[in-house]
């Protein structure tokens, strides 16, 4: 039994909602590994805009009950799955919920792209159609059950849209001093205020008002997890097999910045850097998502506590210099390209991750044989890759241009 | 020409959306009294919740077409309709603002029930669902249609949940002083935070994030207002014949607070409070209503201004003394019954409305001839109540009990 392993009072049964996805796939391989009780909930949806978009995961990922076979045959563990679009299929959430009695859900299950929920009114509109209703049904469901179940849900960063005036954005919440009628001055707390930076983000502000209100009416124990941009692919479970690998999203829409830098390099393509670069993101490994999720799990909110809201990030970096360092290691051309978002062109960004450090986290900071086995991942499979899905092309107004590197500066990628 | 009338050059093409309902109907009139042109969108689902409910308006009102040609017989002027969800029907509404091309756009189409968004789970998600995609999609279809088009929105007092520490409720945003990385204090301008009462509220809530996102990244025109508890029934233009009567809303579930107090008077039932009735609520005529909407369009932002948030109320009452004065007037008996909300038994609540006053606005405050008013509405038509729908229902949790009268209470009621 390693030190990880979870003993059987502290076993539980969890359910993990978008467990198909880059970040859900790996964290129940996880959770199952440390002896939990893990069911999947997912309706497949990203693997359906991966046909739309015409632009497949790097990594070949297999279908779901040859990842579950695998998983069992390899580990002896079972976890099982069941197809429900949470958004739209109530009655049939509701039913899983009651059925299998978890002590914890897990909430992947949303749209995640920016640019996708940027690209035309349809995906605005699927965009919050999905992920309002989405959220707003597991809390309904939760209540409805009549169970005392954790909800530990993924938020991100990128609701305080990054302008914080050089203030440290705090775990959540804003202390701040006010004056009464009476001219008292009287310390209130609130919600941090955000500023979301796309229709995506937005929806995860409005998220926050969902667990506000639930866990205030219902006292449902709600734990948020305001994350930053992952990045890696594999993790210790899903290296066991091929037929576990992870997802690695390298498109336009869903490739997320140092991802995208290294695969870029990788295949020969020029790292795109949009605008300046000047934009400061926060950072996490795909290894510390998973180590987090258990971390919010085994430090569970009691029915007394308001929203817990942990930021969950590890290092915070400038887009150019991250272009830099990728390009050092690799040997990879830089391209400034249009910046497709509307955005300042430059922001600092300090974050407090305190809450997660005072839980044991220690972090897996950005190093060079990580940035290694990255790269060797896209090496292995850049057959796979179709460049003409690189560029970032969802634009976040008319007057926004695409990310699109210059004829000549395409003509240095070698197919 | 009255004062009031819309010269040619001031003459904008508006579409109301919700325009059959409570507000809706109204307001209409109005701008089209003052020479604008109005069209209407709504689906009619406040129609069919009275269906659902059993309980209808205790006002006998006419279908929309009745109305609309009782309007014109007696205006001489022209209102069009459309049935239009505006929640799932997007194609049919952006068709409409293409072949409109109204110049403002008088969001009132959401579901406004507090009780009824508490109800059961089907009810909190059709709320949900409801108002998030019927807002969504305007500011999709506004910004797809490429048209420069007002946005006035209601919204309502109730998101801030009446707990302010004593402090006076600004006009949509807050001024804070926050302290830097490098320890300098900076002023920050942040949208006041909300605390919601209910699901319908907290949709309110989510719908203000949806109007930030919109006007940042699109320069949308917006003009939010944060309305108080509406009462009274008729406005001058409802008034000129009987077909274009309003909606009187007296059930558990639509009923509000001043309103139902009045009609229960005026049929025998006794005055139901909720709780000790020491929560403070903020009040506006309907005759103001409509004239704040006029107010708010002949008032519009700029592409650069931020979202203006007015708040749109003229008093605030305990609603216990709002329950002695109805009682005084009619010699009507008070009820102390449970709270079926989950609420604070007892609240201040200050709120700024420079605004409005600023534009002109000169508020009708409560006064004994409009009291009378209502209650001669509600006597004139008095056998059209249903009795047993008086009592409110809808509890926020099972913790709570419905607000029904004893029986030896009821017993006064003289059916
Ligand atoms: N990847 C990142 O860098 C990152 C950063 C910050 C926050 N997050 C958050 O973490 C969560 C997971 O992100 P990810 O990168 O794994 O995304 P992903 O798209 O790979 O995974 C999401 C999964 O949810 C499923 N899903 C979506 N809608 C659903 C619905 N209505 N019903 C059932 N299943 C549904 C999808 O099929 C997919 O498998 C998201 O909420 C995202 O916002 C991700
Ligand atoms: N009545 C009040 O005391 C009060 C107070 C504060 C704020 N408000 C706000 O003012 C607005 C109007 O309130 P009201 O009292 O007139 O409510 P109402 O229910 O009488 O009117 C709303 C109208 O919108 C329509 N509608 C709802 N969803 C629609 C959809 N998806 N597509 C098309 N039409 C749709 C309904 O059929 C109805 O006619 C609401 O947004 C409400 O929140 C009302």
């Amino acid at each position: 039994m390693s030190v990880n392993q979870t003993n059987d009072k502290a076993k539980k049964k969890i359910i993990v909602l978008g467990g198909d996805g880059f970040c859900g796939w790996p964290t129940s391989l996880h959770l199952s590994q440390i002896g939990h009780d893990v069911v999947i909930i997912d309706n497949l949806s990203r693997r359906n805009i991966d046909n739309e978009l015409e632009a497949e995961s790097l990594t070949p990922i297999q279908p779901m009950h040859t990842r579950l076979h695998a998983w069992k045959e390899i580990s002896g563990k079972e976890i099982t799955f069941h197809n429900v679009n949470i958004a739209s299929e109530y009655d049939q959430l509701l039913q899983v919920i009651k059925q299998e009695q978890p002590d914890v859900i897990v909430h992947f299950a949303e749209q995640r792209s920016a640019p996708y929920s940027m690209k035309s009114p349809k995906h605005k509109r699927y965009t919050v159609n999905n992920n309002m209703n989405a959220t707003h049904n597991v809390l309904c469901a939760i209540v409805e059950s009549e169970l005392d179940i954790h909800l530990v849900h993924l938020g991100t960063m990128g609701v305080y849209g990054y302008g914080t005036a050089g203030m440290k954005i705090p775990e959540g919440y804003l202390d701040v001093e006010v004056t009464t009628e009476k001219g008292d001055r009287v310390q209130q707390q609130m919600l941090y205020p955000t500023n979301p930076g796309s229709v995506y983000h937005m929806t995860k502000s409005q998220d926050q008002l969902l667990f506000q209100y639930y866990n205030k009416n219902d006292r449902v124990r709600i734990t948020d997890l305001h994350q930053g941009i992952v990045w890696g692919t594999n993790t210790k479970e899903t290296n066991l097999d091929d037929r576990l690998l992870n997802r690695f999203d390298y498109d336009g829409d869903y490739g997320t910045v140092l991802n995208r830098f290294l695969m870029q390099a990788s295949v020969g393509y020029p790292i795109t850097v949009h605008g300046t670069g000047g934009q400061t993101r926060a950072f996490i490994h795909i290894q510390d998502t998973v180590r987090c999720i258990q971390l919010a799990i085994e430090n569970a909110p009691t029915k007394d506590d308001r929203v817990m809201i942990f930021n969950q990030m590890t290092e915070t970096h400038r887009v150019v210099d991250l272009a830099k360092l990728v390009s050092e290691i690799t040997g990879g051309e830089i391209a400034y390209v249009s910046n497709p978002r509307k955005e300042a062109a430059e922001n600092e960004l300090h974050v407090k991750n305190d809450l997660f450090l005072s839980k044991g986290l220690e972090p897996t900071t950005l190093n060079e044989g990580l940035l290694q086995e990255v790269s060797e991942v896209a090496k292995r499979f850049r057959e796979r890759a179709d460049y003409d899905k690189i560029p970032a092309t969802s634009t976040w107004t008319r007057d926004q241009k695409p990310g699109v590197p210059e004829v000549n500066e395409k003509e240095h990628v070698q197919k």
